[in-house]
């Protein structure tokens, strides 16, 4: 019998799922730019000389299911035991609600940061919830919305601390029972900023010589100090005084600022986030009402709208999209957003009495583990503790550390002859008996007798999480809606493209987010031996040399968690290669005026001086001024920063000649991945010149945005730089200290990334790469005409985004970039990158997961609006009152009076708005400025939300 | 150290997460009623003589976590092996993102059956789609929106052919290939409604003898037949000729329709949906147009809304609704609603040619497996053959089975001497080179050419799936986006409170869904031996072992798989045992006029005269007619059929009474237990009198609506019944044949029923009982007054619902129910139950996961509405157009110009509905008549998305 088989592959996950255009689309698209195929246009977008010699080879590519068979495999390598480690990381349940509802719900994990608040209430609410129970439980009046990690959070306390003191001294105070990496960090960040770091214990503290000191509570050892007298002295010298502490040990113990604390850091992680191996997580900082303008990072504020009525948004929000740039101190860039939504639905699903039977319950049991141990002839020490002990077993200490192994437990080592155990709410009487089994003691927990060994002195008395929103109905059908209702006033990808350029809002498939909740990669500390973590090593091996073939490098560092992180890695990175080379002095790092913030503000964390390179008329580097400023600073050239394609979106045909002449003079390379996304599987930036490039996994590989973090920034180094890679206590020191307080960042989110490239296969990143610049040149050739679009390459073509200007609309018809952005939302768009890198733009990144259908609604949106300013420029429209000035427009201008000179229609439904599944922003626009002038960064008291609920 | 521990367990499951009102509320509610406590009220709700005499212990409750890792405990006792067994059960491969976007969503999960369908567009959208792939697929012209699986949809063909057969012959004939759990429903089936049933080969049918004959198609040994001579046969004596089918190889093979037969069934399970141990899926049903009006089930028929604007809705619903009692021939109640959008969104995502490739790749592996066998030597039957083949392996067949088994694969065992072995889109070439193992041949699979084993006569040549919804953009994004607008359209209980009378809508909570996806127990076919089923035997037998210990029974059947499946299986039951008893003959059933309408269309189902027995004026039963009907009937009584509480809402006290008349007259007493979320731990209908009952555990015990199924009706029988309960061909026969296709019915959703009783224990059971019915009178109370509240107890309470009377506004302003209906999602709600068990009624059922806010949100809604009906009867506000007329309200109402003699404001924001967070309705109110006239039930031509989508 003959048949003609079809040739379609119902499994082509490249093809068939992840890239948005079908072929048919892909044909009128490349109709459209008058070019007779994908190769055409690549080779008018790619310079010859800059593309890459070689296809990727990846192999075959996996089907959704064949991954998923594969990493349930290697997941499985990864053994499960119950980790009483401690040291920052502690086992943790996620209430199934929040587990399938916000970390398994792409409502909340693809929504980005919420710099649009009008379409981010949702989140920016969730956000508000974790600074107020950040600020209760520390009793610090103002709190940001996440950081990092706590390690990250510690450093950024001591500079800020600093940036603020009075005090003239260049020392800095380190308990020394702070977490090994905590202290670690901080050393490393001290060092290129020439602070002096002293290290020691709280009660050897000379005040007078420091400009801040940092304590951990509980000390990692486990021991509870109360640290007044030594905040006292501190503020005696015009110091300040910080506390790393444990926000579940603050339910039941003295808060920070009770002490006098000025800022307290920390992990919200034990707030119902997997340990996952060591991130992702939600560190946090707090501090006194004097300080917030310092703080670092993210605030999430409460402002009003047009109408009056409460908006939240963030506050401060200029100084973080335009990093102080060479005056910056801080390159805080990314959060955990997810993460911190998911802590602060944690402390909403438990309330402050749920919170505290936690902690009673963590510490009861650690209790009657210390007197079983105590009874049993061992000597634990402290005194007092809340979920930590030590035990000093002499000579015994690896026996010990084996047997608890042999019973499916990890302890942790301390020194040479004492052994570290930390409880945690996972843990149950079989654990404590466990536990004794590997001390061989023989006995039952079954004396469930209330008893407390707190001190009496660190008893906390003040009230926290007042809040209503804490004492809501915590039923879960309740905490459902509640999810819900945040969720449904946001717009994330799951209901339309968000254009943002330089952010890459791609597809982050349900296939790549399925392993992250596994048990295998979620309950996993990050000191735990390597043969219980060979899953992770596995995956860490083989996505490092994946990353490594598509960016021409030689070696690769997972451990920076974002971008920022990322980028300051590689300088440190290439510090400490000039360092041993004995060129340390080399100090000087020339940086394009058009590069992302964070390059001058990371450059100032290693301590470099930033000399700003001009841009030409049409965006590209100046060649002319990059030579002469290298030349100029030869002898200091430490290296250069550049952004490939550059921020405007061109592939720069002088990238080569920029790289070279760094070299001639000394300096190494940085290549900043931000825009990797129009470079893979086509172009190497380790071909190019590059020394060192961060990749941002949640850009071009896959990770969700989660509102505003995670992220993960690795960066690919050449074989030269490969020692001097950032290392971690827990794996051996080397020549460059650890830069997150974990060895591999946030681990748990590697496989979407993996997941990713195991799915696209070499030809399927290429073909990504390629269809990214499809619809780049897709949308600019389409808005053409109506708008300009500034900087192309020699071909007339743009990269993977591109820029129009919005600058002519301001005089012509009193048009903002603003209202542009805020009109999109009437069409159901989150705005594009506005102002940057060059201010009255819009900066346009579709990614290639959005199909032709959608870029066609988006444009038609933009035709439109671009009409409505023609009406306005001609007269047809009132400057002051008109559908972009009321942008966006709610359902409250809909039921209310209607005193516009245009009709609701065509207010509330331009061109690109659905129908009937229409998005209804919840406010109308936020006033900023309103917002900053009163900052309040906990919740409304709770007559707000009687007045919100009529 | 003293310390005042708190008593609050933060994982107490029953009070914290399942049951709404936190004791705060409750004492306000129980003020309100002015009863002291929940003891209190019950006493006064629940007559002495009925309460149980013990209560429930089913040892300490467990939390959340603690659930989840004895789950995954039990869940590994389960063996995955890949099976290959067939007979109508497939591997197949759910897509990632509609498991998390549909399965794992509660906005789908949650949902109600789209009875009110202006708040129900989503699902029928996607409910239509089911039918328009089935309809294309079969070729046949109207589909129904799914049946409870194959098994019962053959049956349900066999009785529709009867009544439309114009064929004067009694008996019925069933090709012997069938898959053998068809033929044995089908027995079943047929046996008490006189059908005689022959079973032969095709070509031995003898047309004249038959008012309908059923063929396999592919056949279940794999064979390839073309059944066009049997339907000419068929149609020349008036029979009707109907297919079984795989939707699966109708891609590729001759429809149906094509071979003239007139009603097509099978099951859609192998396009997405995990085999799960059986079930749940959606079961499909076809047939001409002719017969539509004929077709049991639900059917989505398109109409219009009040603006004339398209819409979706349930057509012809007054006749499943009010199931035509004493004349009805189905009982079919339940669908399996999320199973069938699985399937569609299966089907939306692949796509024709998708689907096409799929069967292709099954088939040609089929072939390539074949073809090994056949060269090793072994004789492979059928010729021709789709994915199904059977070997010959003479007396070696349990060697083959077992030597298969150690590969990892389980085979069917056909007769002594064969083997069968169906291969499905999971089958890689590590299976089929497993399986030659298993037969002894060592080969690689590694010839790919496409090779074809197809009859040339069964080609299919016509087109299917050409409808632009199953050719729209199929990208992941796309599709994300589509099922989250579908979603957003529709009003579940992640957003709002269902208080459907009768319909039990409570907190299906995220642990309890979780272990429904895990491989373990969603990857095993329904015939694998039991010692790959140790974790789902084990399940079952302890969930069996609560449930009887909850309703007083000694013996469970978990085989139904919807509550009028149990009616139907516990009446068998009893017929069976009247039959072993020698009282074959006993064949009245007594049924109050108030019942359910299943109730006789069951008793139908068995050959049963139906007596209707008076309702009293109070909603009690007539004891007087029913002692007078008994007696009349006491030579032929074999059964009564009643609900406790009454379906008035009632717990009657008379209840033990009829139990021992029916019992004194020779009768057995059937308990409905539809309303057994008032009795769980405080009362049970075995203690009653009761011989048998079914139980919702869709209603009662968790297992979510799915918009309209799955479900499962376990029966619950006395021990003299328990020798008669449903057997299965698979395990052995028994009395009463098989009711179900799978031994258990739908065992992958008893995970969540068993994990309620898991996390409640018994006195969190009782609890929920008690507060069940506290919110039922505390509605009650709120009410009364406003609205007369119909049928209370002797001391004035309500049990777990109320009817309210709603039929007076007809006459003082022109209000039906319905227009109070539509008016309540304007508040945003889901309407309670309308016109049952009384015309012009509204039963409200909150269950007690409702906490009191939502409570008085809604009683807030209700006196609203009541306020605004005094308004027309007051001459305040016109009659013929008022916001209860116009209801629901939508955008579109807003948008436009408002005409209307009250505001936009009091339209749309009447209290109870959420400012911000307001769900609007996307259409208007759906004309019914003008659907039920113009029946559409395939998805409307392209011109209308055309127009749709502007």
């Amino acid at each position: 019998m003959t048949f003609t088989p079809t040739d379609y592959l119902p499994y082509d996950f490249a093809n068939r799922r992840h890239i948005g255009p079908s072929p048919a689309e892909m044909a009128q698209m490349l109709a459209l730019l008058e070019v007779p195929d994908l190769d055409a246009l690549i080779e008018q977008t790619v310079p010859e000389g800059i593309r890459a010699a070689q296809a990727l080879d990846f192999g075959k590519p996996k089907s959704e299911s064949e991954l998923l068979f594969h990493m349930r495999r290697v997941s499985k390598k990864n053994k499960v035991l119950t980790s009483l480690i401690g040291q920052g990381y502690y086992g943790a349940i996620t209430p199934p609600a929040i587990q399938r509802n916000i970390l398994e719900n792409p409502a909340w994990y693809t929504a980005y940061t919420p710099y649009q608040p009008e379409i981010s209430q949702g989140r920016l609410e969730a956000l508000l919830n974790f600074q107020t129970m950040i600020s209760d439980l520390t009793g610090l009046e103002v709190a940001n919305a996440s950081l990092l990690d706590e390690a990250t959070a510690a450093a950024e306390a001591m500079t800020m601390a600093q940036r603020v003191s009075k005090s003239k001294a260049i020392a800095f105070f380190i308990d020394e029972n702070c977490h090994p990496q905590n202290i670690a960090v901080m050393q490393t960040r001290a060092k290129p900023l020439g602070i002096e770091v002293i290290i020691g214990a709280p009660e050897d503290l000379d005040a007078a010589a420091v400009f801040g000191a940092i304590f951990q509570y509980p000390g990692t050892f486990g021991e509870l100090t109360d640290f007044t007298p030594q905040m006292e002295a501190l503020h005696a010298a015009k110091a300040l005084g910080i506390v790393i502490c444990d926000p579940l040990a603050l339910t039941l113990l003295k808060e920070p600022a009770a002490m006098g604390a000025d800022i307290a850091v920390g992990s919200a992680q034990r707030f119902g986030v997997p340990m996952g191996y060591g991130g992702p997580h939600a560190a946090f900082m707090a501090t006194r009402d004097a300080y917030k303008r310092n703080m670092p990072g993210r605030i999430v504020g409460v402002s009003i709208d047009a109408r009056g009525n409460r908006a939240y948004r963030l506050s401060l929000q200029t100084r973080e999209q335009h990093i102080r740039r060479e005056k910056a101190t801080s390159n805080v860039c990314t959060a955990q957003a997810l993460l911190a939504v998911m802590a602060s639905m944690y402390a909403v699903f438990h309330g402050p009495e749920g919170l505290k039977a936690i902690a009673q319950r963590v510490h009861r049991k650690t209790e009657r583990l210390a007197r079983g141990l105590t009874e049993a002839g061992f000597q634990v020490v402290p005194e007092t503790f809340f979920d930590t002990i030590t035990v000093e077993v002499g000579p015994l200490q690896s026996a010990v550390m084996k047997s608890a192994v042999d019973e499916g437990i990890n302890l942790r080592a301390v020194g040479e002859t004492r052994v570290g155990i930390s409880l945690d709410e996972r843990a149950r009487p079989e654990t404590i008996e466990a536990v004794w089994r590997a001390f061989g003691i023989t006995r039952k927990d079954d004396d469930f007798t209330a008893r407390y060994r707190l001190p009496e002195n660190l008893i906390r008395t003040s009230a926290y999480l007042t809040h209503p929103i804490f004492h809501m109905n915590r039923a879960e059908t309740e905490m459902m809606r509640y999810m819900r209702r945040l969720a449904d006033r946001d717009l994330a990808l799951d209901r339309a493209m968000i254009p943002l350029g330089s952010c890459t809002m791609k597809l982050n498939s349900a296939a790549e987010m399925m392993p992250v909740t596994w048990d295998e990669f979620a309950l996993l500390h990050p000191f735990v031996p390597d043969d219980q973590a060979a899953g992770y090593l596995e995956m860490i091996h083989d996505l490092s040399a994946k990353l490594c073939e598509i960016t021409g490098y030689d070696a690769l560092s997972m451990q920076p968690n974002s971008g920022a992180q990322g980028e300051y890695a590689g300088l440190l990175t290439i510090s400490a290669y000039l360092e041993a080379k004995g060129e340390g002095h080399r100090n000087t790092c020339l940086i394009p005026m058009s590069a992302h913030g964070t390059n001058p503000a990371s450059a100032q964390m290693v301590g470099w001086k930033v000399v700003p390179v001009k841009t030409a008329e049409n965006g590209d580097i100046d060649v002319v001024d990059f030579r002469a400023k290298a030349e100029a600073h030869k002898d200091t050239l430490a290296a250069c920063m550049i952004t490939y394609p550059s921020t405007h979106g061109v592939f720069e045909e002088t990238v080569q000649q920029v790289c070279a002449i760094t070299h001639e003079n000394g300096g190494q390379v940085y290549i900043d991945g931000a825009n990797m996304n129009a470079m893979v599987g086509i172009s190497r930036p380790g071909d190019l010149g590059g020394d060192v490039s961060h990749l941002n996994l949640h850009k071009t590989f896959c990770i969700p945005h989660g509102g505003g973090g995670p992220g993960m920034g690795p960066i690919g180094v050449k074989s030269h730089l490969e020692a001097y890679l950032p290392s971690h206590p827990a794996r051996g020191n080397g020549a460059a200290g650890p830069v997150s307080a974990a060895p591999f960042g946030s681990p748990s989110i590697l496989p979407i990334s993996w997941a990713y490239c195991l799915m696209m296969g070499g030809e399927g990143l290429a073909q990504a790469t390629r269809v990214a610049i499809l619809n780049a040149n897709y949308i600019a050739a389409r808005l053409q005409g109506a708008y300009e679009v500034l900087y192309r390459g020699g071909k007339g073509r743009v990269a993977h985004e591109c820029i129009i200007d919005t600058r002519p609309f301001e005089d012509s018809a009193g048009v903002t970039v603003e209202d542009i952005a805020k009109r999109l939302i009437d069409c159901g768009f989150h705005a594009p990158t506005m102002s940057w890198p060059v201010a009255g733009t819009l900066m346009i990144e579709p990614t290639e997961s959005e199909t032709k259908a959608e870029l066609d609604r988006f444009c038609d949106a933009m035709l439109a609006i671009r009409a409505e300013i023609a009406d306005i420029e001609e007269g047809r429209c009132d400057r002051a009152s008109n559908p972009l000035k009321h942008a966006p427009h709610t359902v409250e201008d809909l039921v209310g009076a209607w005193d516009r000179p245009y009709g609701r229609e065509q207010g509330c439904f331009p061109p690109g708005a659905f129908r009937v599944d229409k998005y209804w922003a919840p406010v109308n626009r936020v006033d900023n400025v309103f917002g900053d002038r009163n900052l309040i960064c906990t919740c409304p008291p709770m007559e707000d939300y009687a007045e919100a609920a009529e």
